[in-house]
């Protein structure tokens, strides 16, 4: 309501100063619209999604696997206690001139990639707590910090006295936007970094705030949590760019370049703003190192008919990727030059293709605001209004000069997205021969562990995680983890978001199941694997739930269905098994794998959220992840990555292509587990056809020895470790036939020596001889 | 562009004369939106949709069964021949004094209900064609129709050399008001009946036209093409109305209307206008016999918070009903006084619930109009706008009074759709009844024409249809088909619309598949089944689709889902077996069924289009049809009803219901179209058990020599005819046993007469005796 109110800051570090601290906002756009991202995602992308801006924006997750508590909220600081001391050094910033007197406020939200440098955790700076999901909000007596169940009793331990913590969620909790109108005098200004925020998102917290008449402000100059962390904040990550090899990356710079300019021609629009991170990697060849599991490296892309622009720390760069990039005629630019550039852009009258799920507020914000100065021609307006805090609001207002929001800039999703979730040959390849290399690891790593529980050396969830990293070690081109191993032992594997702390977390023993799921990155391809165990006797509830997971695993690894089908569609085939008796998993089945990229990436998604129209395609990577969470007593998932492949049909209806999966992972499933009464002669015959393909491929790849794994012992080395597994299933469906013998025998006994006579009188009867 | 373009009108028939001639608006809201929803239907539905607003909507199916034809594009009228006699009386009234001048045109279609009345069948009259789905467009010197591929060559045999063929689906072909902005100059006036069009259709005409400054025109007082059929044209329906049993309707008129008025306060609103015909019958429990197929009866009812008003034709309403409703509450006005109590009900300030894609454009204009006037109390303006010809863009323009729209209306899916999906006890009760009815009169009809077919009575489609019907006519409470029965040998059911020509259809014989698609409406409950049979000896590809068929079939039948599961996520299921060898068919899986009411009712559905979200819910009825299609061969389909019902499975995970399907339907499905060595033993369990309880129910129905069906003859009519269905099953799986007793009488034969010493000799040493 008043309009003494000013902005406050979004705490953002010093843009020209800091370079590397401009993040860039990574969406999960294969995950649709208005759908609660972090219910949406697969349970190993929820256990290792560090502050991806989507997993703190919805109503999250009400996993309830560990009891929800009662502990008695926080009193929020200022009265009668000693105010936490970061929180004032930040309030005391609000009041710094030019930046905003009270009543001020600011959500604090993390980097926005799926994973993030040290150097951008803020929120667990200033909050101490370091879940992977959370928003900060501080305004000039109230600090409020949002999570996900994943998460309320960790944020409980872990945010101090002044915090306020808000369980998402939970009926009656307000969103961050709800509770600023709710505690907030009408008519506040709330500031946020523009660099932290989609543009999409943006839009969102703009329009629900000015319900309570507050303005959204962008505040360009400081970060002001950078300012309190000061010195001891860590330092940006400064590692080399690598190229991508042309063998493993299939095509080169050049042919995507033309690729992406045929689209941008077919868009009507002159130039693409790129800020995903895999985006600029995929299209360039290049891999980097600056955040932990992805190989991405910080930069921004600009892609014009005649130029292409990477805007690199010059650090990073090496003489190979400098010759790289100018073969294919890509210009480099310091990292902070993307700004100026932007003005450049509209005073060419450029036409922008933005993805607004990715592309963050500040550059929409810089290229409207400067494509108005532009359009009017008042030379003297130009200069000045950059880092002084661009009010949204003003682009509405109805005295302003006309605004040409929309006119030069087009909205839609980024083309590099679906051009890079399809797979060239040589992708497919890289990421086959990753795959065989990693079994090996974990063939290997499996025996280890089996020897280490039966020996009792009492290994910790930590340390086996650590240990199946050494393995990966040694194969060929591993470079690191694709995301944080989740290493879950008896009721821990039953919290989807597990992450096993070295200090406290459990032995793996042989009294409940042991999950694990992990990945690698290698120089030709990534890994996504989840294989749940037991070293001892399951429980014919554990068997049972298995194998129903191991059913739904089976039934979406045999889909065959007609091109155009959204994966949505196939869900439900990875579910039916389970819901036959009532039982279901609160995560999704698939998501797309990048080609020695990310782990996690779009468009494309197996989910049952219906909202991603997304169509499998020929050549994507998608994990079939079912699982079965029991709160508090064991998990169970099963995890192959599938390539989208053109299925040989002896019909094509609508004459279209039919698809279906190739399996890229190869490592056997636990036999012990299966109940092999409830399979159908169709899954048995997968099951031993998928540990035929095991054990082909792992021939040449398995050394003496590492044959013995998951609780299996052949005494050769040579001989199959799944044979045993087979013949267990075998087994199963043999019982009849010993019986059939058994009588036999039984049968031939009374003949001869009972009623022999009186067989060869009904025999001759019969025989007429 | 010109202003002195007028109104032309669309014809409908004078209001306050024939107060008959006001059809309803029929959408099927549940097949979701912006859906091209004739390839949405099931493929039963195609068939039968008389004139289906929605069906003519939009793009329209492409089926290929017959040939794409490359008939010439008739010449249009007007140059050098004489004009259809028709049309130039129809474009003589353009220029009638209050009607129009030239340029001008409009559009012009069927009832917008599924089923219609003889003397609405108005485009039927002006074209010739007859096909049930088409949009007929009269400009002063084009006519041109548009129909989708199911009906190219009918139409193209039945239209007259004035009018274009507009084949729907194909490429380059426009839509209607594509087509009008490309014929018609700029800024005309498109005259449309505002009692045919629903609010929704309306609107989006309206901006589609405005593209070209072309307005659309609501023409009140008359419809040109009932003045030109004049005294030929048939009479309005005048049957009388019935009580529906409160035995078979389960809950009174008072309740459904308290539950109804709970809505209302619920949301605001003080009335609702109901002009579905299904939703007024449902809710007074009453039915009618006004269209064929579907026992309603042309009304409108407004039902406010103290009131419910029954707008019906008096001569319909017997001693019976009137005790009925006035025991209920609700009074009776004549069918037209409903344009003078929607004025009435703007007078009193009303709020009004109304379903946009239902209630016809001209309630919610005049409605508005009115609610306008009353804003501004301006008496002297109240009275002489109605009948005049109401613009629709007057309430866009800004110098008129303040518009109201929208304040007083809440558009808003209707309350009563989903109640009235939501069987009670009673209805489904009457619902298991009618199908066994209808079952008996089936197993009558089959016996009856495997005879006629095996003694070569050379029986037509049309002949068997109707000889089905005096099967049913036997059966208690039978009061109708609840749809055309679809009656389809060879390669006629390939066709998925297919309907039997009395003059010209073709003879029922054992050389190839019988499809068979048909329903009954009962007191008690209305059926719909499909059965697929073959009297001689089926190929082997037939064989093997019929199976695939039947596999989607079974498979859809014993899903179990959670709650809150809507229906297009099953949809896969029916169909993923085709899937596996590259087929698929071009319809639905499932439609809801009304009780005793309308054969296709929402809001659910099974579908392949994506966008209905309602869940699949306790208490509905759905259909279970996939099916295949082969073109120019054969056709196949296998339909049940179904009954949501909840689960008792051992686990509930998410704390949520598992809901499932209890079968209606029990008739034989043909054992000699399985191929047995593709099913599962669950899929032959299936099998068995279904056709074990077709022989339960069966068996007080069955009266002596009805036992021969569906090419099973059991000498003995109390031996179950099933029963021999099952044996051929069950011998499928024997084949392998019985070879296992060949080996066992060869292996004793030697043993006897060759080897004997040597075979002692093994037994000795193995048993150590």
């Amino acid at each position: 309501m008043e309009a003494a109110t000013i902005a406050a800051t979004y705490p953002v570090s010093p843009f020209f100063g800091s370079p590397h601290s401009r993040p860039h906002v990574r969406g999960f756009r294969y995950l649709g619209l208005s759908i609660p991202l972090s219910r949406f995602f697969s349970a190993s992308m929820r256990y290792r999604d560090h502050g991806r801006q989507v997993a703190t924006r919805s109503s999250g997750d009400r996993i309830t696997a560990q009891p929800s508590s009662e502990l008695r909220r926080k009193n929020t600081g200022g009265i009668g206690g000693s105010e936490d001391e970061k929180l004032r050094s930040l309030r005391a910033l609000f009041s710094r001139p030019g930046i905003g007197s009270t009543p001020t406020s600011f959500p604090l939200r993390t980097r926005t990639s799926e994973f993030i440098a040290e150097c951008f955790m803020r929120r667990t700076y200033l909050t101490g707590f370091d879940g992977s999901a959370g928003t900060a909000v501080v305004t000039k007596d109230k600090a409020a910090l949002w999570t996900d169940g994943r998460y309320f009793l960790q944020a409980e331990k872990q945010l101090g006295r002044d915090w306020i913590l808000m369980r998402s969620g939970n009926i009656g909790v307000p969103t961050t936007t709800e509770w600023l109108n709710e505690v907030l005098p009408s008519g506040c200004k709330i500031g946020v970094d523009p660099f932290l925020f989609s543009y999409d998102t943006a839009e969102e917290m703009k329009a629900a705030v000015s319900k309570n008449n507050h303005e959204l402000v962008f505040i360009y100059d400081c970060n002001l949590v950078d300012e309190i962390w000061g010195e001891s904040r860590p330092k940006p990550p400064f590692k080399p760019i690598r190229v991508h090899d042309i063998k493993y990356a299939g095509v080169d710079v050049s042919s995507k370049l033309s690729t992406l300019r045929s689209e941008l021609i077919e868009a009507s629009c002159t130039a693409i703003v790129i800020s995903m991170l895999d985006e600029v990697a995929w299209l360039l060849n290049l891999r980097g190192s600056d955040v932990p599991h992805s190989p991405v490296f910080y930069s921004y892309l600009v892609v014009s008919y005649t130029s292409a622009t990477l805007f690199v720390d010059a650090n990073k760069v090496t003489e190979e990727v400098l010759v790289h990039l100018s073969k294919a005629g890509v210009q480099l630019r310091p990292y902070e030059a993307i700004l100026s550039e932007i003005e450049s852009l509209s005073d060419q009258g450029a036409k922008l293709l933005l993805d607004p799920s990715t592309v963050n507020a500040a550059i929409v914000d810089l290229f409207n605001s400067a494509s108005n100065r532009h359009l009017h021609r008042s030379e003297n307006k130009v200069k000045g209004n950059i880092g002084r805090g661009t009010h949204l609001e003003s682009t509405t207002q109805k005295d302003a000069p006309v605004q040409v929001n929309g006119h030069n800039t087009l909205f839609k999703i980024s083309p590099i997205s679906l051009s890079k979730a399809l797979k060239n040959e040589a992708e497919i390849k890289g990421m086959r021969n990753a795959h065989l290399r990693d079994a090996a690891a974990l063939a290997e790593f499996w025996a280890w562990l089996e020897d280490g529980v039966h020996k009792n050396m009492n290994l910790t969830e930590a340390e086996v995680a650590q240990k199946l990293l050494e393995f990966r070690r040694k194969q060929f081109g591993f470079i690191g983890t694709s995301f944080e191993t989740i290493s879950g032992y008896g009721a821990n594997a039953a919290i989807i978001h597990y992450r096993s702390n070295p200090e406290s977390c459990s032995i793996v023993g042989d009294k409940n199941l042991f999950l694990l799921d992990s990945g690698g990155q290698y120089v030709d391809g990534t890994t996504d694997i989840t294989r749940t165990v037991h070293f001892g006797d399951p429980t014919a509830r554990q068997k049972e739930c298995f194998t129903r997971v191991l059913q739904g695993h089976i039934a979406l690894d045999q889909a065959i269905f007609p091109e155009r089908t959204p994966g949505f569609v196939l869900d439900v085939l990875a579910r039916s098994s389970l819901w036959k008796i009532g039982l279901d998993y609160r995560h999704g089945t698939g998501h797309g794998v990048g080609a020695a990229l990310n782990v996690h990436e779009g468009p494309q998604s197996i989910s049952f959220r219906y909202g991603n129209m997304i169509a499998l395609q020929m050549g994507m990577i998608v994990s079939n992840e079912p699982g079965y969470y029991e709160d508090h007593s064991f998990g169970i998932r099963i995890e192959n990555l599938l390539h989208v492949k053109e299925e040989m049909v002896p019909n094509n209806f609508g004459g279209i292509r039919y698809l279906g999966f190739e399996r890229l992972t190869f490592v056997p499933i636990q036999s012990k587990l299966v109940d092999c009464s409830l399979l159908s002669f169709a899954e048995i015959k997968w099951y031993n056809e998928y540990h035929s393909e095991v054990w082909e491929k792992w021939k040449e790849l398995l050394k003496n020895g590492s044959g013995k794994i998951l609780g299996l012992s052949p005494s050769h080395s040579n001989k199959c470790p799944h044979q045993a597994i087979i013949s267990s299933v075998i087994v199963c469906k043999k019982k009849k036939i010993h019986n059939v013998f058994f009588f036999f025998f039984l049968f031939l006994f009374i003949i001869f020596y009972i009623g022999k006579p009186i067989f060869v009188m009904v025999l001759k009867k019969l025989f007429f001889f």
